[in-house]
């Protein structure tokens, strides 16, 4: 091609561009006044591969989140807070046929509705903390609505943090967590309360599939740190960092895990995984709930935590990482050594997420 | 310019488009993986000059949305029920210290919160109805919290309807409209709690300032339709167009007046522009609390309504449209006549956004 011919392509090229530009600029104001929100069309942002961490509040969601957080692809933060309250408002709108049939009426369908709710959740998550290629979201209850959260994000991926709901109560008791519905004074009722919650939430994680939901037990979280990890960042489809195994060194540091000062796990969070709160509530519980622990909370038996141990040989799953490969970092890590603790845990062996619940 | 220079210009500016378009490109992916959601900047769209019409219910806020939806130009649509709740719930959070402390220390910033919202109630605004070069909100309660929703939306503009309460009270009460707070079954409850309501709304139109809230009066909208709706659109910066003054044929016609089939007004805005709800209240409200009128909503007198009169005589104030010019349309509006009636309405005479209010 002569210097003529690229000429004209390069001119021929301009024309195109401008005319995109052109045309794009024209969409981008449906009716002649609107910018990015352009009717019928989804909020940018749904495809993002959000995380999402879940469970009953004092399940060791926080110390998931901090070692993620220590990975340098992804960023949780603090608790938003404001995140789940939007989408439970929703659900509270969505359950009364009046209020349904009133917004349908007024041009706010579902996939209005739906955009809205995504547009604050993505602007809540995305802006209070720091960019990073993959951003998580550790408000613990917005599990329980993680099949809507689905819908409105479809490549996002959920962690449902598990733990014995005896520890979870006592947890829960003497840290006074205040939590909608949970009576602080009330061991029983508590238990209870913790067995709804986790109920729902394991059937939401359920429907949600082992593609979308990773079940993880606390109790391997602190006794097989690395295995775990392991699994959850194969989960997640991020390179394995050893950073996560060290998210104390990068609190309060840049890139690193963002606390807050009045969030109830901060002061523990700020400790390297340890072992201290796995039995603490042994001894704690009055006996007259002891005696009836297998009523109270029979999700204890679903989710493999013996409801008449106390405690049970926790101990963490070992084949559930058969891609674990020799560890260069073997002996740096503190906690290696609980990864070949015999694995008495029986009813929990098949650490994943679930698949054939037993019904309530 | 020769040949080879045009070349070598088209040449610069296809480098330049390419350079620009490719860096558009990085910078919509902040932190690798975020597309139109930017940290640190606004959500697009706040800058969008929408209009709010806000008062009482039953203050005649439908007529005038209406009104403005048979208007080419504007679309408000259906009252969305949504834009008010998250606007309350985010009041509610802000007036608790230790909800905002939590939020502030969860990276949940005011910048942030803001930004979720505007994104909420532009997703249903903007998505609600048909396009429109100027969108439109009437969810009546909204003004009351309406100098935050201009820290929302900088370039919005208000339109506060205001009515004689008593006939709102009687509207509200016959009518059976449920609103929070209104005792159904008792005029002098209601009395109060609008007197509350709407010196609430007054104090915020008056903060908006004359340029961003034009207080309209029902009586005056329906006494001098043409004279009212010039002043309003005058105020919107909108051109006139006489479809305003006929919204009645545009009752759910494409970029006309969608209609609710659930909504309370639904079923007298279908009808013209009429007096008939003017004086409907006179003789229902007990003596026990005509007698107390006064006291009870002292926000009558301020609004210019006197409390003693049963009915006042409502009339248009024509001093307010100095730019009416002889109007091509003469003779087609069957309202055209009030605009002649004596304005007797004194106190109202003036009758723009709120001054030099009375203290309460």
């Amino acid at each position: 091609m002569g210097r003529g011919g690229r000429a004209r392509l390069a001119a021929v090229l301009v024309a195109a561009v401008l005319v995109l530009w052109a045309w794009s600029g024209t969409r981008g104001r449906a009716g002649g006044a609107v910018g990015v929100v352009r009717p019928g069309a989804p909020v940018e942002g749904r495809d993002l591969p959000l995380i999402f961490i879940g469970g009953v509040p004092r399940s060791g969601t926080t110390l998931m989140r901090a070692m993620l957080d220590a990975h340098p692809d992804v960023r949780c933060g603090q608790e938003t807070r404001v995140v789940p309250r939007i989408l439970q408002m929703r659900q509270h709108w969505m359950r009364s046929q009046k209020e349904s049939v009133r917004l349908e009426q007024a041009g706010v369908s579902k996939a209005v509705l739906d955009n809205a709710i995504a547009a604050f959740c993505l602007e809540v998550i995305v802006r209070h903390g720091e960019p990073a290629p993959r951003l998580c979201n550790k408000d613990p209850l917005v599990l329980k609505m993680g099949t809507y959260v689905l819908e409105l994000f479809p490549n996002a991926k959920f962690i449902f943090m598990v733990r014995d709901g005896r520890a979870t109560v006592h947890s829960i008791i003497t840290r006074k967590v205040t939590i909608t519905g949970f009576d602080l004074t009330s061991y029983r009722q508590c238990l209870t309360k913790w067995n709804h919650a986790v109920e729902l939430m394991y059937q939401q994680c359920k429907s949600l599939g082992p593609t979308r939901c990773l079940l993880v037990r606390y109790e391997s979280l602190v006794l097989a740190p690395e295995t775990t990890m392991r699994r959850v960042l194969g989960f997640l489809d991020l390179p394995w960092d050893d950073a996560v195994l060290h998210h104390e060194r990068y609190i309060n540091q840049p890139n690193g895990v963002a606390l807050s000062n009045v969030e109830r796990s901060s002061d523990q969070v700020v400790r390297p995984v340890n072992l201290d709160a796995l039995d603490k509530w042994v001894g704690q519980i009055p006996a007259d709930v002891r005696a009836d622990m297998a009523e109270l909370a029979p999700m204890l038996s679903v989710l493999g935590y013996d409801p008449w141990a106390n405690p049970p040989r926790y101990a963490a799953a070992r084949d559930l990482s058969p891609d674990k490969s020799p560890d260069k970092s073997a002996g740096k890590s503190p906690d290696q050594s609980h990864d070949r603790l015999p694995d008495s845990f029986a009813a929990a062996a098949n650490d994943e997420s679930p698949r054939a619940p037993q019904p309530p």
